[in-house]
């Protein structure tokens, strides 16, 4: 097995995700969002690149009676017109239970969208669900790429500290398996210890959105393994180019 | 002061080095080789992107009645029909006293020069004098970068390690300066200790130089703060467009 880490969405390149499984990782907080909503009976999530795309997916499924949640952020904010924004507590059971979830965001959803089009397989990875996500790594066996979605276009301490607390949690015997920023991804993990909310008050995206009074929503994200559940993109069944869904894996 | 750190000589941007003090790092081997050799005595060091050029200057040189030695690497390798390679175990005070050192290596020497086309100051680091650079930037008190020159386009565990031991020894208070990056490779530093040879055997390039056999040169440039100089780039005055010179900062 070799694990190696992206750095931002942009650094993406097909040809290094080729017969690997990529886990995507936007802790702050597309993924965090992701893995809440589902583990609060969400019954899918379609994740969009733009604004737009997110609308019509969502009008889609509406126009076929189902239920539907539209979600999106730009800049750390809501997205205009749009009901529901980006904080993974606004995804209670009451509020996506048993509906789709049609998510845009700056970095995260871009990321699984251009993973999902070369990666034999994407997970999608945060601290809430770290020791799941090793498991079902260690499980497959095969190589990995760990990708951060970044943070306008930069490394996110966030992502990287995520990262490797999959790799923490893998218990991997060597280093020898582990590209260079793979390595330091492992080190930033063992730094932090259990003190995730610490690590987010050092990150450039953690303290602007502290900034924007989203103080609960690190806290949130700072829980790692609140849930055992794995999601998985495959294709969209229907109108929809990709699905996220989930397997428990405890 | 705010401290950047751009991961591969790749990613220098002209835009984000202006009116900032930038430090290159390209610890296995170029910069610990520029450091080792001028600590010899030699009189200045001549960095050139390509072998080409390198043999242009260094020619220029002793025409003019210049001693001029030429070194180059590529791959890990020295240059065929070049006299020296990149180990600094070749520049001893025998080999380089009161002569020119025209260098060219894969990744050091060219993100040397990129950085001297936009920085308004460019140093030269390393392990073995971080703590003469850190006493240096500490004292301008301007904003810094940080220039990993990586590897092979990637990030190197190494040059990062070494911006990070440059970062600890100016005991910065806070790490609200730093971008995620710097955080990153100041918690680099911290995890490894004193142990920058285990740290340099976790690395890619670390493990195939020693599969080159270069197990020494990797000793050799381990060994912090050996030399208390900092180089400094400087416009060359004469045929070479680029001279690094040196100050000593105890």
């Amino acid at each position: 097995m070799r694990i190696d880490l992206v750095a931002t969405a942009e650094e993406i390149r097909p040809q290094d995700l080729t017969g690997r499984t990529a886990v995507v990782f936007d802790v702050l907080r597309a993924t965090s969002t992701v893995v809440t909503a589902l583990s609060h009976g969400c019954r899918g999530v379609i994740p969009a690149e733009s604004a737009e795309e997110a609308r019509e997916l969502a009008a889609g499924l509406a126009a076929r009676g189902e239920p539907v949640v539209l979600a999106g952020e730009r800049g750390g904010l809501k997205i205009e017109n749009f009901p529901y924004g980006n904080s993974p507590l606004e995804f209670s059971p009451e509020a996506v239970k048993g509906k789709w979830l049609v998510l845009t965001t700056s970095n995260g959803t871009r990321a699984i969208c251009r993973a999902a089009e070369a990666a034999s397989r994407v997970l999608v990875g945060s601290l809430l669900n770290a020791g799941a996500v090793a498991r079902e790594l260690t499980k497959g066996g095969g190589d990995v790429v760990m990708i951060c979605a970044g943070s306008e276009g930069s490394f996110s301490l966030e992502d990287a500290l995520a990262a490797g607390v999959v790799m923490a949690e893998m218990k991997l015997e060597e280093f020898s398996c582990l590209s260079d920023l793979a390595v330091a991804a492992l080190h930033l993990a063992r730094a932090y210890g259990e003190d995730f909310y610490t690590a987010f008050t050092h990150s450039h995206h953690g303290r602007k959105l502290v900034r924007l009074g989203r103080e609960a929503d690190l806290r949130w994200c700072a829980r790692k393994n609140a849930y055992n559940i794995v999601p998985v993109v495959k294709k969209g069944d229907g109108y929809e180019l990709i699905q996220i869904d989930w397997q428990v894996n405890a």
